[in-house]
């Protein structure tokens, strides 16, 4: 992969998708590679044109001669297991072009970790050499904003038909933004929104950076050349201050996440010992909680089911 | 709280929101008193009115004499940890009322868990003998959708602005709806949107139960009875149906959910037994994940940080 083999990193990539036992090797073995990329994240309701957004500004650092990749990240339904990848049709002119990396990320019936993969998967596209990583993710719940954590510059994209700013602040969007865009911006509302946003963004005490609030018609071409002028301004900005002071904290983040997630995956190992306890709970004999309790406070129990590795 | 103590109540939904370390315990204790309450889930992007609506359905729920309970889910923002709760003030009048209890919860900076928290606040107000129990989210993300689980049946809150329903699709509303709502249907697009649902619902191969698709105006009070009926219709529909065949599986999850996220939370015992290597990651001096194995490989770490309760 370190030598640019695309195939070993989409199978690595699998890998992490399917939280396989030895993703912490593999990331300990990459991780010297890793911090060279500029990872742009986007992020905002359905409906706001992410994808075409993203589509636009792969293009731009194309022409710039950058190597990009890109992890979507669709919050597939729990039910069906599928993401639509419709978006990513949209895509297709890049996906001939080798420099050009394009990945979906979906949860697949998981629970959570979709913020653990995405960040990993982010990584091994930086050690892999992409000169620019855009992170996009449909919606705007809190596993968003975490997925969001782990972009150097944060694009916030908005319509005017979202609702009101104050729902812009419900969804925590106001934090998170480096950069606003009001897009589809040929609509009724837009130039409002824009003011709103601003007004906002004014009575936010966070000086240092000045959130630039941009109009554009993704679909149409117009206003990207802005976006990405503010991007590469808010990465000079970002190297020069923010980044350096909070990279230790990051790590040490990141070192209790990834093993408190495969603390928590070894739960699956219940069903090898505890099949007894899983049937009794099935049956009703035991509630959930005192059956956790029953194996939370028996060493041999805890032992076994979170052994070492040999 | 089992004898109608209000204090007692919330005094424990603290804890469950705090993830004190006696949770397990305490809902193992309250779990023989669950499972008679109706739950109903109200979900939707942000700015469909969801708020609204769930004021004029406790509304009505309080009409035909059934105490209610109301579980919030608000994603506050990961960097200033505070929920937005104007939409609550909407529900002042019910706040007099002492048979309606009325509980945001949000993650407060925690990470994931939001789910869980959720499920057992509604677990707690069940017990406590709500007949009717609320759980309303904002957003559409992935704890939204793993929120929904929960409820019995789930009503889904659209707006005609709220883009084309391919986007309804991408956000997986389509197969967690149990009730579709066009709200502010005075707007124009309303029928339209309507239709297209009624229309993508009927390619839905699950035809035991025909999903509704009721047109509303919840600020103006039009359209809530139609909701309330077909709430009941399928709460009858489910009790005959799906709720008894999937309750075994629905526990078992649940057991393994609580101990996986209490031997995460166990993570937490690093910084007292292995500070040396929280400050080795954070200097930079060892990788996050090489870090992790060093735990995972050592069973004298493992057992000192995940030790059985004394």
């Amino acid at each position: 992969m370190l030598r640019g083999d695309r195939v070993a990193l989409a199978k690595l990539i699998s890998r992490i998708e399917n939280n396989a036992s030895d993703v912490a090797s593999i990331m300990a073995a990459i991780y010297p590679h890793v911090g060279r990329a500029k990872t742009i994240g986007v992020t905002g309701p359905p409906g706001a044109g992410k994808s075409t957004l993203v589509d636009r500004l792969v293009e731009r650092s194309r022409k710039r001669g950058d190597s990009v990749g890109v992890v979507a990240v669709d919050p597939s339904s729990p039910f069906s297991g599928g993401a639509i990848l419709g978006d990513r049709i949209r895509m297709q002119d890049h996906c001939l072009d080798p420099e050009v990396f394009i990945r979906s990320l979906s949860t697949r019936g998981r629970r959570g970790g979709l913020a653990r993969a995405s960040r990993q998967v982010a990584h091994l596209l930086d050690a892999f050499g992409k000169d620019t990583i855009f992170i996009e993710t449909v919606g705007v719940g809190q596993t968003e904003l975490d997925i969001m954590e782990l972009a150097r510059t944060v694009i916030v994209v908005l319509v005017p038909e979202a609702g009101d700013t104050v729902q812009v602040m419900k969804a925590g969007l106001l934090e998170i933004a480096h950069v606003f865009i009001v897009n589809k911006a040929d609509r009724d509302g837009a130039m409002r929104m824009q003011t709103e946003l601003e007004m906002m963004l004014q009575l936010h005490p966070e000086a240092a950076w000045t959130v630039p609030v941009l109009l554009t018609e993704a679909a149409n071409d117009q206003g990207i050349d802005a976006v990405m002028e503010a991007v590469e301004r808010h990465g000079t900005f970002q190297t020069s201050d923010t980044v350096t002071q909070h990279a230790p904290d990051h790590r040490v983040h990141e070192f209790l996440e990834v093993l408190g997630e495969e603390l928590r995956a070894r739960v699956d190992r219940v069903g090898t010992h505890r099949q007894d306890l899983i049937e009794r709970v099935r049956r009703g004999d035991i509630d959930p909680y005192s059956a956790a309790l029953e194996i939370l406070q028996d060493q041999r129990a805890l032992t076994e089911i979170l052994g070492a590795d040999e």
